[in-house]
């Protein structure tokens, strides 16, 4: 298990799960699908195997990824995305977003039918569409237990969708 | 700097810069406004304070944050999100979307005016509407140098916005 953070968020959970270096970007190689041992080791040349082992068992016991024996003689698996895992695909997506416009301009997140860049954005299906990052809060669910209310909002409209503001105490 | 993954990818890219323990926990806190180095280090039980020095160092080295002195005698700063760190908002708007789903049910990131869940969609400006994360690309800039193209592509319509799919070879 890595480091926990203690603290009663879903931001802070969840990188207590996909936080730890290279998961993110096993996540990102298997959104393709399933990938042998040796695939994911080639993806990310410099990755010690007995990290990469460690990685993927983490996340198997975090029911973010499947593993299945191809092989027996020698013992030889392929790892794939659960639906878990896979919804993380997102958090790679803004990744991949922010990235490119601040970190490594030569890609851009395009849509493919017509070249041009996507933009991520919140939606609201009760209201049937994109609504602003102003707009969102994190909100304890009726029931819930802990967890402090948080508070997401846009520091600026024009910005999309920064989250996860700290709601004013009382 | 953290280390690197030596990937012409942005996502990799991006997390060289904020994939450290602590980081995306301090740009959500400072989603509300700037903070003080004191209001950082109790927002964060378990920080040491020269990792969260580290820390805002870096964020500053990065252009994530912008720091201003409020007292000279003796020196105490407050740090800021510059629009490049607020942008990192939507990442952390998924990863809360994701924890509040998947690890902390407790939460759920809401629409305050119905307070209905939100989602988190590609949106192409261009074709003005959500596109689904099985239509979004990773492509070479034209002009740009270096970098694998990378396919970003839903496994399954339904779950919304996977990314980052390793294209095809060749």
């Amino acid at each position: 298990m890595p480091k926990r953070y203690g603290q009663a968020c879903p931001v802070a959970k969840s990188l207590e799960l996909v936080g730890d270096r290279w998961t993110l970007l096993l996540v990102r190689d298997m959104l393709a699908g399933p990938r042998r041992f040796q695939d994911l080791q080639q993806g990310l040349p410099g990755i010690p195997p007995n990290i990469l082992s460690h990685r993927l068992k983490l996340m198997e016991e975090h029911a973010l990824v499947t593993r299945r024996f191809y092989s027996d003689h020698p013992p030889r698996a392929e790892y794939a995305l659960s639906d878990k895992g896979r919804e993380l695909g997102v958090v790679v997506g803004a990744l991949a977003a922010w990235g490119s416009r601040y970190v490594h301009r030569q890609t851009a997140l395009v849509h493919a039918a017509c070249g041009h860049p996507v933009e991520i954005k919140y939606f609201c299906r009760r209201c049937a569409g994109r609504v602003a990052g102003a707009t969102i809060e994190l909100r304890r669910r009726p029931g819930g237990r802990g967890g402090s209310t948080r508070r997401a909002r846009s520091a600026g409209p024009a910005r999309g969708a920064p989250a996860a503001r700290r709601a004013p105490r009382g």
